[in-house]
């Protein structure tokens, strides 16, 4: 999507160690109205899908999940990060890595608001080694619900995160993808 | 507002220990529709206010935020929790302490996105005793920033933080105002 392309080029910071700040518009400070522009291209490309939920995780994927679901007229549902687990049959929980904070989170989901009839469109900001995606497929799959497909704004191409959920056969929308990217020049190269 | 008040009374489950829970529409599953009418009733109520950026904290504020800045066509900022602060200047930082979870958390915005110049419209959908509202005023203030007003999806009238941000002189638009609960019956009385 050539005006998220655009947006990342002017404002995105590459550094050291395959990191890609956008937190100026993605997810720290947040433009809802470029948001309102991906959430319209989701609609788009997921116009076929019979989505019943939208699915994401806290915190930076709720803004975008949540603007992409005015055009769905479906709620979100967000996955949050737990203190502890207590699994007594009222909700879905896995485990998820953070790329960025090195640790790994209990993420959760009541049980009562994802089912065996929800049509479930995934949505986050940022899709890299896959983690938090994965973790979003296994809540689903717990619930017995069909997964629609999984929309990202930004894909770091060069991870595996997306090869891998391709290969599970999972319909992989990704709205900027970004194949390689170079801290010394800031030069950053998308797939098309 | 009586669509919010009519959904807390058909939805909202109250419970021993001051509990209201609305997972099911507002801070877990997210009635997204119901939201852009919230977000049009804070749109109506701020009208008059000249908002450069809105101010919440994550992770269940994001959303109702990120709907209402539609209206205002200004970006979000969301505080976030953070794991360690390292202050060099380019972050404020401030303490809130979480009613749910029974802990304090250091929580931090960057500085590059909060400047003197800024005119803030603090949303959130709760506001209980006030600490997250509270801490987020803070942060504003460090920035010397002006603060427009408070907007709060849900307000529980009978416990401080209304009271307290109100005397301290802040513009406090709360959409529903519960003045009183009861776990054994349910009941749910609203201030108007």
């Amino acid at each position: 999507m050539e005006l998220l392309e655009e947006r990342i080029r002017r404002d995105g910071i590459v550094r050291e160690g395959n990191i890609l700040k956008v937190d100026n518009f993605l997810n720290h400070q947040l433009d809802i109205d470029l948001f309102e522009e991906l959430g319209a291209e989701f609609a788009r490309r997921f116009a076929d899908a019979p989505v019943t939920k939208i699915l994401t995780i806290e915190a930076s994927g709720i803004a975008i999940a949540s603007i992409t679901a005015r055009y769905f007229h479906v709620p979100v549902l967000f996955a949050k990060k737990a203190q502890s687990v207590n699994l007594d049959g009222t909700l879905y929980a896995t485990k998820v890595e953070s790329f960025t904070h090195k640790r790994v989170y209990d993420v959760i989901v009541s049980a009562r608001f994802l089912t065996a009839d929800d049509h479930v469109l995934i949505i986050d900001d940022f899709l890299a080694n896959g983690c938090a995606a994965l973790g979003l497929v296994d809540l689903v799959e717990q619930a017995g619900a069909t997964i629609e497909g999984i929309g990202i704004a930004v894909e770091k191409g060069f991870q595996k995160g997306g090869q891998e959920l391709r290969d599970r056969g999972y319909r992989v929308e990704s709205l900027a993808i970004v194949e390689s990217m170079d801290a010394a020049t800031g030069e950053i190269v998308f797939r098309h």
